[in-house]
């Protein structure tokens, strides 16, 4: 068994990962996005790091992997008293991440070395990585204007229509050491791109400037997981946003996003009739359950991603042969 | 009835500000210490204003009057379960002003204005003023050398013997407009030093360039509480202090501290014979109960020094005449 690097963001971003965690240990590589990170009352916010973090621990909550188990809001509800923002709600526990954070960046510490120290402590085995260390923030184009993702979700509830996204600073953002390291790894069996919005949780770490060239040549094949099941997304704002920027909602949709990246896509059993179709995109397809509802279920997917990258390398072995 | 301006710091001296409160409502003005202020994971905490803002609010501990009550610690634990730092603990209600006030101070607004804001938010109708918005540092003499006092109480556990005291910036630290316009209130009918330890809660305050010639000058009597009775500190480390720095351990030493500033000393009733003694340092005193177990003690003591700058006002227009 060789290592794996997953791309990831969001709470299904971060159960395959888990799943993939569970099978690979310390082989595994996580890159988070981070351009949904935002700062609140002067902390630095990381939500797909720390979703990460909380998942791969087995602390995340259960209705709400965004969030440690057993979350209270003591400080919101004293910040309101105070006279303090309402938005977003703070949680008790998700505070001391961006506490600690903030204090480590204040301090110049890199946040790769910080969320490694979290890792570190947490007890997990696998490295969460942050796309890179420079600031990357997605901004969603609306008819007003530009907002950060941060702002459309928090304070504007999803609801202006989306007219397109922007990186701000993606293209001038470093790829950093642990990231390299993570992506030249000799023995590197896939990369796996994890269920999420494309937009703003996997299109960020895709336009960080020479990204997409590491992927391709890293050597192992790059499956991509979908996020929409039926024509329909499984949480969060993906569906919408596909209607609004005139797409296809469908998983075929998503397969075209990810065209010239990867090699391989997983679509779900529910769309097994879209293989076909998304084969004519030039990749590989399989159909199988993605819907994660239990920690086996995270496990036995991640099997299947890993077994379907396999089987490509055997076939590209095979045809090389 | 006039104004009110009251000095305090820590839980005795918000206890006898609460009576003040209680009395003179709006016409009642607290300055307080900021000089035991410190900096904690980037975040700027102010144990005496708050303890001050908690008690006027009502919303303070009833045995932990430093905190809000129903006190929780949700965010430490999680603090530490990412390695972060185990001192000084760090309550989830007494975050939020920390928060708060450190997101203003990087908004360029003065501590003043913070502190205000906080207190319209609480519903408190008196102004809790901060000693001065520059920045003054308590730093305890010790063998080893010195330490600020936060470090001193929250990582040294008061243990090293005491040698002496500096205030770090407070000669170069302004009085504010609302501390100048709160002295220089024409109905000034009492200036209060509450109960607290002289070394790190008050004389920070009076070691503030102008400070002791504005109270001298404000034209009503100044009064202060003891915080020693019969030879022991009610609570803190001010009696362990008093013998460190080789100060007789009694209330007169107290008043000693404070002569050429003060026209009258409160005593407690245990240390009613030390009455004749205070006076011969060149003061008016009285021995009254000063004990404040209950809500009605703060404000029963408070009537009696209320009444004691009256006599002394009294006393001093017929003088006059």
């Amino acid at each position: 068994m060789g290592c794996v690097v997953a791309l990831a963001g969001q709470v299904g971003g971060a159960k395959l990962a888990d799943g993939l965690y569970r099978l690979r240990r310390e082989a595994l590589s996580v890159i988070v996005n981070t351009a949904d990170d935002y700062e609140h009352l002067g902390l630095a916010f990381s939500p797909d790091i720390d979703t990460m973090l909380y998942t791969l621990a087995g602390i995340a909550a259960a209705g709400a992997g965004w969030e440690p188990e057993g979350e209270s809001h003591a400080v919101h509800a004293m910040v309101r008293r105070l006279g303090g923002p309402d938005r977003p709600v703070l949680g008790d526990r998700s505070l001391a991440a961006a506490l600690l954070r903030s204090d480590g960046l204040a301090d110049d510490r890199r946040l790769t070395e910080i969320t490694l120290a979290f890792c570190r402590h947490l007890g997990i085995a696998a490295r969460v990585l942050p796309m890179s260390d420079d600031r990357v923030r997605t901004h969603v184009l609306t008819d007003e204007g530009a907002v950060t993702f941060h702002d459309y979700f928090a304070h504007l509830g999803c609801e202006p229509p989306v007219r397109g996204f922007q990186y701000a600073g993606a293209s001038a953002a470093r790829i950093s050491d642990e990231v390299m390291d993570a992506l030249h790894a000799r023995d590197l069996e896939a990369v796996v791109i994890c269920p999420a919005n494309p937009y703003h949780a996997i299109a960020p770490m895709l336009e960080i400037e020479g990204m997409r060239t590491l992927l391709r040549r890293s050597g192992a094949p790059v499956i991509a997981v979908t996020p929409i099941i039926g024509g329909r997304a499984l949480r969060g704002s993906a569906g919408k946003m596909m209607r609004e920027l005139g797409r296809e909602l469908s998983a075929r949709s998503i397969a075209g996003e990810y065209r010239r990246l990867i090699d391989g896509f997983v679509l779900d059993s529910d769309d097994a009739l879209l293989v076909e179709s998304v084969r004519s995109l030039g990749m590989e397809a399989i159909a199988v359950p993605t819907v994660m509802r239990s920690v086996d279920d995270r496990v036995v997917l991640a099997q299947e991603v890993l077994d379907f990258a396999a089987s490509i390398r055997l076939r590209r072995e095979a045809e090389v042969q």
